[in-house]
């Protein structure tokens, strides 16, 4: 059980329990998602962002925001899971461009503290094609996650346990997206 | 100077350079400052909520964070910095609410994550008046504000020295707000 009394708990796991308590920070929090995971604005994919906060919600051992976005991931690009479940394990050894892996590099460091990125991790994901905004949108991605991890565990959500269980959600985030998301419109369906 | 390339960047230090570079992702992480910390939405004081937010930027080490929220607590308590000194060095001991000391002691365990934040700290915060929103707010806060902070580090801005620096800020958030925050805005003056 959560820390504090939340609508319809049983049936809202981790953030959605949260949102439908109080939709006046659900609504900038949706739209800070949407721009920085969804919109097409530069060159990282959806599919990209979406592992990176994936990968920091591991870092965070968040198991509610790696499984959401993780399915996500998993869902924008095509993969039955490996690839996510490689990524999270090593992802310097992972199938994925050098540029991705030198802003996960960059991500693995904020999620220890702002000060942890160096120059020479910036340098390197120059160097691999990283453009100024990719650079800006992954260290603000890392940041936001490190909020929404503190935010869904601080306040003692639970969240489902099994891959199986977030495919629905990675399909929504696909499709639907973060904007209009409204934490109890599944109890309605 | 910043890891990556920000319009004016030598008159916009801390997060006002980011919020030129990217107004997409300023304008929801304003609205989200707005209702956490101006709104009248619930028994935390505005001063109350900039202390919450000054003492996770103080434990973050982000300087930039911890003088902008820290003058804008300064200036809703009247304080002339030693109530908010006192509070970084030993909250227990400064002359503030039990229930403000039992909320910073959360706020505390969300700086180091989510999952250290204990069901005793909560009981400690309810026995002394905090209401469930209180608790959410504070814990939001926190979170946010290790957002905020690996955000401005992570991008490695630059922050003036000296508490008299941040004198204005903490009158134009009192007055002003962040809903509408333009950081250019000081430029055309």
């Amino acid at each position: 059980m959560a820390y504090i009394v939340l609508p319809e708990e049983d049936k809202l796991p981790g953030i959605r329990g949260l949102m439908a308590f109080r939709p006046e920070t659900s609504r900038p929090l949706n739209a800070l998602a949407e721009v920085l995971l969804r919109e097409n604005n530069n060159a990282l994919s959806q599919g990209e962002r979406e592992m990176i906060a994936a990968y920091v919600s591991y870092l965070n051992d968040c198991l509610f925001c790696q499984s959401v976005h993780g399915a996500a991931a998993e869902c924008y690009l095509e993969d039955d899971g490996s690839l996510i479940s490689q990524m999270k394990q090593d992802f310097w050894k992972a199938p994925i461009s050098d540029k991705m892996k030198a802003l996960l590099s960059i991500a693995g460091s904020v999620q220890k503290g702002g000060k942890n990125v160096s120059a020479e991790q910036i340098n390197t994901a120059k160097e691999a094609g990283a453009e100024d905004i990719e650079i800006h949108d992954t260290v603000l991605i890392a940041a936001a996650f490190c909020m929404f991890n503190r935010y869904v565990d601080g306040l003692g959500t639970w969240a489902p346990v099994g891959h199986e269980k977030y495919v629905s959600s990675g399909i929504r985030i696909r499709d639907e997206g973060y904007a209009g998301f409204d934490p109890l419109g599944s109890l309605r369906k």
